[in-house]
């Protein structure tokens, strides 16, 4: 028999009341409100509540460079935390909630696979509680009063063609990448250039990853930069007198979602920021609650240790005052092999078949990345441990070559078969992490509130992704004095690149040495707290394929849903 | 003491747990999934599992032609089920989902006034659980596949300057009525025109509302048609193989909402599409839920009972299988005065001062208009009820005058005070409607499927519109035998007019009489069901005034919503 698809694995599970799942946790059940079947959310009053609870150990899940289909680390995530009841411990979960426009894309849904998932996955994928459709409607509304405003007569003196603000839509449409608006007769509006991204790229919903109470929300949707005005000043949502009703909009979504894992662990599901224009971390609201709710509270970074791990050190605990104990680095024999720069891996193609052949060798040829990332969580004074995401077609010597690796600087591994066995396949990975987790904390982030931009950017650039320096681009020098006049310069800086290597070039396997990081533009996202330098083609809102999974996904003749993994 | 406002009220009520009300209805907890505090969903198993139960009275609530204030429909509905209670009588109410895009807009929130409101009001009028942004996603998920389609080649041969699927999002924003998307590089996209529409007249929205289950749904969704091919032939959501993914998006949005009145009666909220070009009514899941659950089953029809009563009695009830017992008619003496043609109302304006003075007289002379809305119901065989919506500043005589024009017609009357006094307002109302619905009930739809789409335009247009005849337009000539070829022929129609006459001039007063009504153009909305001339501007997209609601709606300091009504 084959193994069964996600979907079929999700809707075999069996799940333990909710109610059960929070008075684990110490949730009381004043501060739950159901949603639907399954799934429950968390009023914001629980933080203050379980202020005096014990704290848990804080591990952040991240990993080497990946390769352009991901090496499941949402899978480890959901796995270790698996992993813990395995070995007593009390462990919940703290994840993004995915975004909708790629399920109906590329892949279908996402929630971890195999046998280290959460559920319901259906209802995980399409529109859970409906907090990515709350962060769409305040982004829209922010967006349509802007244009009212200009159609009105511009009393702000809006710069038209210094509008930054977009619209969003949680759907993979290319089309609507660069529009034309009010066109048409006088009465509908004013003609402009503009464009919509995914409601994942919003900075309201970078806002809903960063903040730390409605009332902050509120504050932080106020200081949102739309654009600027013709004496080039910015212009903020307060300005607009918007900003308010934004938060009116959010007053649900700002509350994480409670859902478990196929173990029957606690999962928060909890706002879903890009991983390249924003920190690619779930909200801070989720982690305060989390962290008062077990013995471990495990939350996963976007992508590799240079990108996610780095602005959960720099962005995510800055904000919320959190100090991480452990981090978890997942390492695949099929990135490694990449990373020798001999094999080409293609999203929707197969893989090269020599790629599956076994070859130690080549895994060695790869390690300068798991070391430099290894390196980049020992930067922040974390302690590391490799998790090895095992894949059917590996061998054990390539394996050993990982595990090797990660001997040789010190840090622990473990073999996780978590995908095919569910959390016995994470035990060691558990242990692992708990003993990593009692080592003394020396936690720091990587440069102080008061350094310049341009001191931050090059901090990063330099310890982190391993580049001789920085080169700015004539816009991006007077972008960020413009910034630093305007008192944004205290801000911490979220470098936008790709993630498919250390370096700013995708192409540049291992650990690239030798290169100079190229800013070509910088963006302010003043509402959530960051400065974006731009380095390389950022696309910000994906198009669908020749068959998109939107054609595949249906109801049964039971109205159950199938395709949708 | 000023009178308190509508959110004071609503945040005053004392909720009953949705749990008991569901029982007092004989809906079984199985079917029951709560959706936050105080707002569940109802699964339509209960259709089935409800249907030898004793059916309810049905009644719809229409009005006379409103000015452009509204006439207090909703407040009528809702204080109508709450004087039922208040004559031994277990009422529910099915409403509409209002819209949120105009709630930031000119009007604040809706659900009824005063003492007569739906309950969370904030809730209502925000996301509720999220079944409008359900339908825009599935809206826009199909706009995003089509445009892929023209992108990845155009198998279907679909002629772009004939793509009527536009876009949809609940928010006023007049700079989106006309775009040009796909703009950019080569990569983003096809260039064309196109546009968005508010979200409650998505054809989507349409389905949502007469639909009779989840397969049903489906099979809707699958005739949607999105445009036209280079031969003229028509091109359809299934042929793009998207209707499954929509149909997965809108399964958790098929499900009604249960609510509650001020005054602890049972009120299903489901779907809201637009009164001029979709049919103004809400959902037919909903009421085959509702017809099983009480003594009487109250929902509301758009506008007045040319339109919304109009479409209910030959679309909705066509469709449901429903059959009427009454129908109310609201009326207010402001309104009457109106239809004398001696002042004009106008939204956002004071009333004309002279308005506001006793004079019978006038209301008389606006008399005719009320006399053909009765007529209106009459001649789909219904028993009409008049309620006179009290106002503060009315006087008896006025009421009495109104009263007079009903008797005069043989139609039961009522004084309705249930804005200022909840229920007890409208127990006179609830006693007439109930001596009405014991009548024998001789229900009759307008025309039957087989007439062709010209003969039941002009059985419209005569009888409930008064029309002398019908003018097409040479485009709309060549669309109704387009439409007759392709087999749409069958479908009832849902003429799109303004709502502020019951002719097609919004000036015209009164029941006009010797006019013809002017046919445009017709579109097709084959999924929902219906073909639709147009007959005049129809705005599908409202825009924000010069000081919107989204300026005022915030939060205070302890997190309560203020501003919202």
């Amino acid at each position: 028999m084959a193994f069964p698809s996600d979907l079929e694995i999700a809707r075999g599970a069996s799940l333990k009341p909710l109610d059960d799942i929070a008075s684990e946790m110490g949730l009381p059940a004043h501060h739950l409100e159901p949603y639907g079947r399954n799934v429950m959310k968390i009023g914001l009053d629980a933080i203050e509540e379980l202020a005096d609870r014990p704290k848990a150990k804080y591990v952040v899940v991240s990993a080497i460079t990946p390769t352009p289909l991901g090496e499941g680390k949402t899978t480890t995530t959901v796995g270790l935390s698996q992993g813990f009841k395995h070995i007593g411990k009390r462990a919940t979960v703290a994840i993004r909630q995915p975004s909708m426009g790629p399920t109906f894309g590329i892949k279908g849904g996402a929630a971890g696979g195999g046998y280290s998932q959460v559920v319901p996955m259906e209802l995980l994928n399409l529109h859970l509680t409906g907090d990515m459709h709350a962060v769409t409607a305040a982004h829209n509304l922010l967006a349509a009063v802007i244009d009212n405003h200009l159609y009105q007569g511009n009393e702000l003196n809006l710069d038209q063609h210094n509008i930054t603000w977009r619209r969003v839509l949680d759907v993979n449409d290319r089309a609507l990448r660069n529009i034309v608006v009010g066109l048409g007769g006088g009465m509908d509006g004013v003609p402009r250039q503009t464009g919509f991204d995914i409601t994942a790229a919003s900075e309201v919903m970078a806002v809903l990853a960063l903040t730390t109470s409605l009332e902050d929300m509120r504050e932080r949707l106020g200081r949102i930069v739309v654009g600027y005005n013709k004496d080039g000043e910015p212009v903020t949502a307060e300005q607009l007198e918007t900003a308010g009703s934004m938060a009116v909009l959010l007053r649900e979504a700002i509350k994480p979602n409670l859902l478990q894992t196929l173990e029957n662990t606690p999962v928060l599901v909890h706002a879903g920021p890009f991983g390249n224009i924003a920190t690619g971390n779930s909200s801070v609201v989720a982690d305060l609650i989390g962290i008062r709710s077990g013995d471990f509270l495990i939350t996963e970074a976007g992508f590799g240790a240079d990108m996610g791990a780095e602005r959960f050190f720099n962005i995510k605990c800055r904000t919320s005052g959190l100090s991480p104990d452990a981090a978890v680095v997942v390492a695949t024999v099929r990135a490694l092999k990449a990373h020798s720069g001999k094999y080409r891996i293609v999203a929707g193609k197969p893989l090269p078949p020599e790629l599956l052949r076994e070859n130690p060798a080549d895994v060695a040829a790869g390690a300068a990345n798991l070391r430099k990332q290894i390196e980049n969580i020992r930067l922040h004074g974390v302690s590391p441990v490799v998790a090895i995401n095992a894949f059917p077609d590996d061998f054990a010597s390539e394996h050993d070559a990982i595990r090797q690796i990660a001997e040789e600087m010190g840090a622990r591994a473990a073999v996780c078969t978590n995908f095919a066995q569910g959390g016995k396949g994470a035990a060691e990975l558990a242990e692992a992490v708990a003993e990593a987790a009692v080592e003394p904390s020396k936690f720091q982030v990587l440069y102080p509130d008061g350094a310049s931009l341009k001191q931050k950017i090059e901090t990063v650039a330099r310890k982190v992704y391993g580049a001789d320096g920085v080169h700015y681009s004539p816009q991006s020098q007077r972008q960020l004095e413009t910034y630093e006049r305007a008192g944004f310069g205290t801000l911490p800086v979220c470098i936008a690149k790709t993630h498919l290597s250390i370096s700013s070039d995708p192409t540049l396997k291992g650990a690239p040495t030798g290169w100079t990081l190229p800013v070509r533009e910088v963006r302010a996202s003043v509402g959530a707290g960051f400065v974006y330098p731009i380095c390389g083609d950022m696309r910000t809102m994906p198009g669908l394929g020749s068959a998109p999974a939107a054609t595949r996904i249906d109801l049964d003749e039971h109205g159950d849903i199938v395709g949708l993994s």
